[in-house]
């Protein structure tokens, strides 16, 4: 692409290196700015700019956060004793979003995968084992993706715990919500099966 | 989605506006503009600042431009007589990138399209008629879109300049370089064959 105005060039350039980002779209959002107001160009830029310089990560639970300890964790009405492992802020999201978890916490940043060549180390996982201890947490449930990577972690951890008196769950796993059995993979039909619930806990919670 | 800090919230909401941008899409870009070096990140908000508060056109051709005059109308080694007419500014990059055409452009800003409500008095026509009388122009090339609107603009510009010692010519249209004959639609393929070229001109041109 070749631009009359390094201004333009500039600014496609950089949307460009977002990820997921082709030059055609660069210059398709950027052409989109031009045209706004300059107020809300102006509104956009700001938004960014302050992001990345007034972030911080929570100093307990490590996810994103406005405040040295996030606006989860300093909630008086969540329950202190119940910690969600999750793998990225990502899945926080996520999780909150279903508005049914009242607990808080605690993102590892990543996931061991020696072929990635993270350990245990780089994750906030010594972090974790030191909440267990000194914040009576009950219950640590484990949210995190259903691979080899996520096994491990889980296994992991579990076993860092061993002797303490926490409990040490993970979420389901099955077949979703308007899913077709047939074209689930073998491995989760299975686990769907075995770990079968009785038809009034269905019921009771709604049902399909 | 539920987000604990507003600074996220800001940003994903600023992205999600965009075109074609949703907001898992949006959370996804700024997780990655969270992760940048702040030098970076400054960089890129300041590209947006400065392209809206900065850009010009061009108040010759209308092109978007750094200056009051952009760099194509005020380069003296491109021929002043030959204009090629588009749509936007986009058709200006697409044209510059293929590094063939060394004249000027105009840029309309749109094309005649009753049923949108634009009409010839919202374009930049009067100032091309006032370009083609003053600026001793001798051919302008048409590089619209094939379609209703295009041909409209086409006839209705050329309409207006009927008498004036200038020529008047539209780019060819046929089958694409790579273009299979069998998907090409009647319409193309019928011109093509009605415009069809030397054999010794093809491939003095290079051929395929």
């Amino acid at each position: 692409m070749i631009f009359s105005s390094s201004l333009l060039e500039n600014a496609v350039n950089e949307f460009a290196k977002l990820p997921g980002i082709g030059r055609k779209t660069a210059l398709r959002l950027v052409l989109h700015l031009v045209k706004q107001e300059a107020a809300s160009v102006k509104q956009f830029s700001q938004a960014v700019s302050r992001l990345r310089e007034e972030i911080r990560f929570c100093s307990r639970c490590h996810n994103i956060s406005d405040t040295p300890v996030c606006n989860i964790c300093s909630n008086p009405s969540r329950k202190q004793e119940l910690v969600c492992v999750v793998e990225n802020i990502r899945d926080v999201i996520a999780i909150e979003s279903t508005q049914q978890f009242n607990g808080l916490y605690h993102v590892l940043g990543g996931i061991i995968s020696p072929l990635d060549g993270v350990g245990p180390e780089q994750l906030e996982i010594d972090s974790l084992l030191k909440r267990v201890e000194e914040e009576q947490v009950n219950e640590l449930i484990f949210a995190l993706n259903a691979n080899v990577q996520g096994d491990t972690t889980v296994y992991y951890i579990s076993k860092k715990l061993r002797g303490l008196p926490v409990k040490i769950t993970t979420i389901s796993r099955g077949i979703s919500f308007g899913g077709e059995l047939e074209y689930a993979d073998e491995m989760t039909l299975a686990r769907s099966i075995s770990n079968r619930i009785p038809v009034e806990q269905y019921i009771s919670q709604g049902g399909h």
